[in-house]
């Protein structure tokens, strides 16, 4: 008999669960012979966040995406993939230089993205960042000038540091033919506009961090509603900048 | 052997099931010591509408929310947290005068909603409380002064005491920088407008109630179509007040 | 030892799962005692497109439904219960001439509706009747007089008899403060436009059949593009009828 | 004692489940006798990407649908049925000239598409042929005479062979009474825009292509992107393809 014997039928059953957990998990293990902090939990949470973005219409195509930072490493999706789709072991590992600590191999690419992520986690001590696609975001680009201002709404709370009577602005830069190519003008945005948590780009999206995952979500929904309504109050005949 | 001995081998994987489920629910109950009739099923049942309000696109970034009464006692929501991904153990419990029965800790804060919900519970008697960000319901205190006002509308039956022909009203008081700050403006309110069971808070949102989380839940459904309809109405040129 | 000794191991797993389900069917049978075929199936079926619909938006707060005629018999969803959320065990069965053969107890009301569907069996031997609260639908009756219009639209084709080419009319009829009190318009309207599977209600939305529930959720969701359609042209100058 | 003897019981539970498993297997199986290479996979993965499509609105009514093409054979979904609801057993495999290889039976028919889908696996050597009745795809071609036509979008890299800066025309074809009709305009269309991977359909919709079915989903949501943000600009008062 093998290492079930002697033991009641549900311990049994309840044993062979966790040896079945304990040998996915191993597998997993196997993938990760580095030394790296790698944590399975995060390479979750950022294909969970990517499915819920997609979801939200931030992510079609293979555009869009988030980055997360633990233990001082920055976990990544890859370039070019459709992003509901990813997998946890997909996912880059980058150490807080930005440089390529581990990766998922299979002829994935890292994100062009990546230069723009990291101003965010070096300038601003950013948790997490991401990049939306959001139709909402694009517009708003097509609305304002130099930068995207709004006032007098409840959802500038959902932004730190900002409330409900305030001027919010988010700096807008203009595209560039390579995404990479958008770092020096993102960082020159991010220094110059020091409340500001994301940064939009003119007919392309917007990028936005956060302290942690959590923050950089509720702040890239709560731009996000704001430039709706931004649009919404266009069509209306009303200024969101008054 | 153990208790499943002399069982048959269905049996035994049943009791295990119940076993495992006790087991679990007694976690559950550990967390429950105090006297306060705390029901895990209200807990939960507040946690699913709130992924239902997230999926409506009423409670995103960490804005809306809902608060059900049960046996004397008020199931809320934290403060500043993700609404769709809130457990059961984030609730805090209030007793009918507002004052915290039971917190869930963990650095989790109550609402600044809270006294706000306590006036529709108090004033209407009302079992239960919600509130939205939905964009509906901020466009319609763009276009409107001191009341929204539609009529004509099947939907009006949606909110008890309206029939299709009536004109249905919701007041809208001004925002405030605190949340807190609309606790008096919104307790005038609601004593203003007898017949309404919401009130709109200017680019904002709007506070929905009804005699239990049923009516709450279908008079909020039916206020947000009724917004939704009046902003479709005036882009069209049609006056909803006709 | 049970009925299960001197089977495999895992040919008792299987028998343990038929015996519970087997149980759970029975459960379900206990509360069928009368001679109406009853279709756990349909049942379940009405239930599952409720959710659908509401999915869609055709059914916010407790707006909208379906019902489904099986073997002479016609399963309808209760009155003013939120349609996501109907039980199996909550839908009425009628029989054909509209009179209820079993009830779900329970302080269930019938729905209003029913009268109005009743009229789509009987004069165009529908199986199945639907009714939509969708925004389009009303929308529409807010652009058209007499008759919704479209034409030279390839989504016509996913009405029976329509071709891309057609014009398709759908009769718009007056409002009335009890749903009941549509029955003779409706019947009207049913008899005036043979070629029409839908009928619109001003301010109100829409009731469309089918020959079965495939084809009324198809014809719903064909002629709901339609509405939206002619919404957005009419938006873009666009005139829809020609 | 059956197979399992002398093995522990955590093993003999696994050899149930794989045991299960192939019987489930062979049943499918079962359902092919031919000697078509017959991919279960990819049967699945159609009915989930029809599932996906209809989420996105793509697919309402009986509209729209994916064919992907494996090891030489296409596999493609019936005609004039609900998309959403398709099952592996229902898909017809075609030979590379588009003759059918394998057929559900049961009354399904093939669709009309097969010849327009064909023209792109020829001419472009695609992986993958869908087809979209998305709203936005309509719309566009009210706007557009000739050809939809967009630049300076970053979504437009979201199609092979496009830059953010470049102009993205989309050849726009009229429609036809019967959709085999559209073969012809649609084999020309495609031949005369050998940069483009979509052919609109006026008041139709959009049939889009990749090399393999990620690239037709990757392209048909930019396209569908590019279609929306060339609505919301018209209604801004912005040119799309200035």
């Amino acid at each position: 008999m093998g290492p079930g014997a002697g033991l009641d039928e549900e311990d049994r059953i309840l044993l062979f669960y966790f040896k079945m957990k304990s040998i996915l998990s191993e597998a997993d293990q196997k993938e990760s012979p580095s030394t790296v902090v790698d944590s399975q939990a995060t390479r979750e949470l950022v294909c969970e966040l990517c499915r819920n973005f997609y979801q939200l219409g931030w992510a079609s195509g293979t555009g869009g995406g988030i980055s997360i930072k633990e233990d001082n490493h920055i976990y990544m999706a890859p370039s070019g993939v459709q992003k509901e789709r990813l997998k946890p072991e997909d996912i880059f590992i980058l150490n807080d230089n930005g440089d390529i600590a581990k990766e998922p191999g299979r002829g994935l690419k890292l994100s062009q993205c990546s230069p723009l992520f990291m101003h965010a986690y070096k300038i601003r001590n950013a948790g997490a960042v991401l990049h939306s696609h959001s139709l909402n975001a694009m517009a708003a680009t097509l609305l304002f000038d130099k930068k995207f201002s709004i006032k007098n709404m409840e959802m500038e709370k959902g932004v730190e540091g900002f409330g409900a009577f305030d001027t919010l602005e988010v700096p807008i830069i203009e595209n560039t033919a390579y995404e990479c190519d958008l770092a020096d003008s993102l960082e020159e945005a991010i220094r110059n506009n020091p409340k500001s948590f994301a940064v939009l780009v003119r007919r392309h999206g917007v990028y936005v961090w956060g302290k942690d995952w959590k923050q950089a979500k509720t702040h890239a929904e709560s731009y996000d509603y704001l430039f709706e309504a931004a649009c919404r109050m266009k069509q209306l005949g009303i200024d969101p900048s008054r």
